[in-house]
């Protein structure tokens, strides 16, 4: 599969994204609620729309699946899947480690990822078969020997129900608790591909919250899963695993399951 | 009080400190562990003793509290505090939002605090009686009308006991749920010093953590106390919450104490 074409699109909209973003980033904005009472503001909106406008124009015969704007499903068997800012949360707080994710699937698989940071302008680019670069450098997730010397990164426990939660805190208690991150969202897969964390464990993403994040840890040596240590698609419940050791992948499902 | 002096020796520690650390981010580090566990690398140490250089030559009759070379009382009433990494586990995990806290106290008060982020070069600087600065430019805090549209931050629920986390939580539901934020530490006092978070709260902080802190938020318009609203002084137990608003401490201090 040649992808030269889709990663100088792919860059595209993540310039987009980030010209739209920019002049937002630690301005006065008051966010609207969604239906789940999670907040987006302009800059969710401005971003998306400018990636569907060069999509429209590039690739009008591929899908595309947008966090603001919703899905069309396209005539190519291909779709693009847009999350204009992924940690809206964190961006309304000022912090610079927000997100832009775009994924092209194909068949319904994510061939290639992005992961972009507007404001330090860091861009993660991962693409089936070739190995994850940052900025153009390569990058390679880490060894983890041992499951009570893994760094451990999460989002935050309130994103968790009581039975996540409690699945959850049975991991967190046999890696490197003193170690262990919040908040961050997809900053922590990042940063994971960089070979800085080693497992990051979240529940309840939508696909538009991961499809980027695979190609991106899996190019650089990492592995994506569910909590059973199955692979992620497009209907998967949300329930995500990212390793930096695939090694570890069933050490930390045993983890999972374990809560007495 | 002139702390003009003062403020540009403690620029001079910061930039001592951020070449210090600057060359470590991101690079393989293979943390010790303190008594606590918690994590120390060379680079905390290196920019401890970078500071503690600076101090010993410019101001030899000052004491000084240092997190990793401890306490040397001093002759002249004034004391330097300094945690050369706060936030070691995000600095390890590859995120900029660690900081550099540079505090200067008198007669046990916090009169000039610096937060320091060395990769972004964002300084803030408070100083008694001075609008709070960020890298020389004047930051305010928020307002806040109400509990419960207030954004609340703190670094981790994993760094509360259980008894701390009922509080907490009684705290977390008061307040604006679905933006809470968690990692951050000392960025946190600093994205409510800007106006773009509303509450921190946390437990367990030592004078190291804190007193950098106090000129900050309260320069840019907040409040800093313990949990029961009373001010923070060098004995304080490392109960801290800071306010963008300083109108809601008691509805924050009646939420803290409310766990049932």
């Amino acid at each position: 599969m040649d992808l030269r074409v889709d990663i100088t699109l792919a860059g595209c909209l993540a310039d987009a994204a980030r010209e739209a973003i920019r002049p937002h980033f630690r301005t006065p904005l008051d966010p609207e609620r969604k239906g789940d009472a999670s907040p987006v503001t302009v800059a969710d909106r401005a971003a998306e729309e400018a990636m569907r406008a060069i999509l429209n124009e590039a690739a009008p015969q591929d899908g595309i699946v947008g966090e603001e704007f919703g899905t069309s499903e396209g005539l190519s068997g291909r779709q693009w899947v847009l999350d204009p800012i992924d940690g809206t949360v964190g961006f309304l707080a000022g912090r610079p480690i927000f997100g832009t994710l775009i994924a092209l699937l194909v068949e319904g698989f994510p061939v290639l990822g992005v992961i972009d940071q507007p404001i330090l302008g860091e861009r993660w680019l991962g693409v089936t078969g070739q190995q994850t670069t940052l900025n153009g450098k390569p990058v390679h997730t880490r060894r983890c020997r041992e499951l009570n010397g893994a760094v451990l990164a999460t989002t935050g426990p309130h994103y968790f129900d009581d039975h996540q939660g409690e699945h959850f805190m049975a991991l967190a208690a046999r890696t490197d608790h003193k170690r262990m991150v919040m908040g961050g969202d997809c900053y922590n897969y990042a940063m994971l591909a960089s070979g800085h964390v080693d497992i990051v464990c979240e529940a309840g993403l939508k696909l538009y919250d991961f499809a980027a994040l695979v190609p991106v840890v899996e190019g650089a040596g990492g592995s994506m899963s569910d909590w059973n240590g199955d692979p992620l698609h497009a209907d998967s419940d949300g329930h995500v695993i990212a390793l930096g050791d695939p090694a570890r992948l069933d050490d930390v499902v045993e983890a999972l399951a374990c809560t007495h």
